[in-house]
């Protein structure tokens, strides 16, 4: 963690339905999108902003766009270095893109994800990942999420990043007000890591892997089962068949 | 008007289905946030952005906002000195804001009024008004107009302007792609004030309105038919009534 400016806000009110998303903005170089995304945070009761290895970061020129409404979120806004610390403790991360292509395990439009995410949120951290204003995410960090939804704009021009952060806040919001029902509390995505971890251990050790290209037969194996929204148990009995496996193969 | 950049664009795409809506920017304070809103018309296939009366205008800060996607409606954006110029040849008028209140013509939510605006897009010019960043749309302002709606906001907070205009097109935008049946041609805004004109006229022949307070009192006419969406015929027999009236009582 590079940097952290903490304190708890009075302004922050309590109830919002929105608490448990967290915005991550990874590798942004804009501090005025930082300061106008913090606004929309606050315009939409979200308390945790996360800025991930920022490019010239600068407080003040954040402040200028965050205005009093954005500056309590922006005064406890977390600062790490890279990716993996921020999500820690997250039960669920969505990755942004406007690009799409087979690869980009794009599922859905921001309003057919809506009432989903609202429905995960009350008993589930989930993360709203964005990349930077130039690239937007890599392959690479898209594979980090359990799924990508995607803003549709005419000829899929890319919106302002402090735009993309507000139009999705804007429709997980007006979801989040309407009642739906819980969806049960989610694996992690440190239980999910483990998980993984113990299918590609177990897959090779009887053999099932192709030694080439494990990484891509791993992919194909996440896509498939982060469409399943993995309870926490269900992940713990992934976990201990191939635990099971492994050990029955070392023997 | 102050000043007019025109140009035909060649970036600019022609089968939008925004391609019927304006956006008004009423006495704007601050250049990028009218760069930002120009990105957000390109990037929903809005070509006409208005500002009214901008304050320390300021293109060179506009155009750093608007980057390379919003430049070209950036550039045939166009300048009133007043309201009354901007709206003329729309046939409807929505004027948004934060603020709730009796007085206010507050119908709907964006949600809610956007598939309505999407059907009226199909064949009317419709306009969509947005206060300044100090103080939004006033009571004045919301009366020229025939309908308000709101982006609902946790704590009522208010949104950074060009945030609105984004959320706004972004919701209209995802109706618009929608088949829906198209509303017919509306009375113009110039119709309608014609046709109010002549009603308090023959209001005041037949001895039908308190002297002493016929604002307020045209305030409930225009309240009520306003919800009707007039078309173009029917408010000329609402006005060609009028003028009869009128003329029978000079005799």
């Amino acid at each position: 963690m590079l940097e952290t400016k903490e304190g708890v806000s009075e302004n922050m009110a309590g109830d919002s339905p929105l608490k448990n998303l967290y915005i991550i903005l990874l590798e942004p170089r804009i501090p005025e999108n930082v300061g106008s995304s913090a606004r929309a945070c606050a315009n939409f009761g979200v308390e945790n902003l996360i800025i991930v290895n920022p490019i010239n970061f600068d407080w003040e020129r954040a402040k200028t766009t965050a205005t009093r409404i954005g500056l309590p979120v922006l005064q406890r806004m977390k600062v790490y270095d890279n990716l993996s610390d921020a999500v820690k403790g997250l039960n669920y991360l969505i990755g942004t893109t406007a690009r799409l292509g087979h690869h980009r395990k794009v599922h859905s439009s921001l309003k057919e994800a809506a009432p989903r995410i609202a429905s995960m949120l009350i008993k589930n951290r989930v993360g709203l990942l964005f990349g930077n204003e130039k690239w937007g995410l890599t392959n690479q960090e898209l594979y980090m999420c359990n799924e990508a939804i995607t803003i549709p704009t005419h000829n899929s021009t890319s919106l302002n990043l402090s735009h993309s952060v507000a139009v999705c806040l804007y429709e997980i919001y007006q979801q989040a007000l309407k009642p739906s029902i819980p969806t049960p509390e989610l694996a992690t995505l440190e239980d999910q890591k483990i998980m993984y971890d113990y299918i590609r251990r177990a897959c090779e050790a009887i053999n099932f892997v192709p030694h080439h290209n494990t990484e891509l037969w791993m992919t194909n194996i996440k896509r498939l089962l982060s469409r399943i929204q993995l309870s926490r148990r269900e992940a713990k009995i992934i976990t201990g068949f191939c635990r099971r496996i492994i050990k029955v193969m070392q023997k």
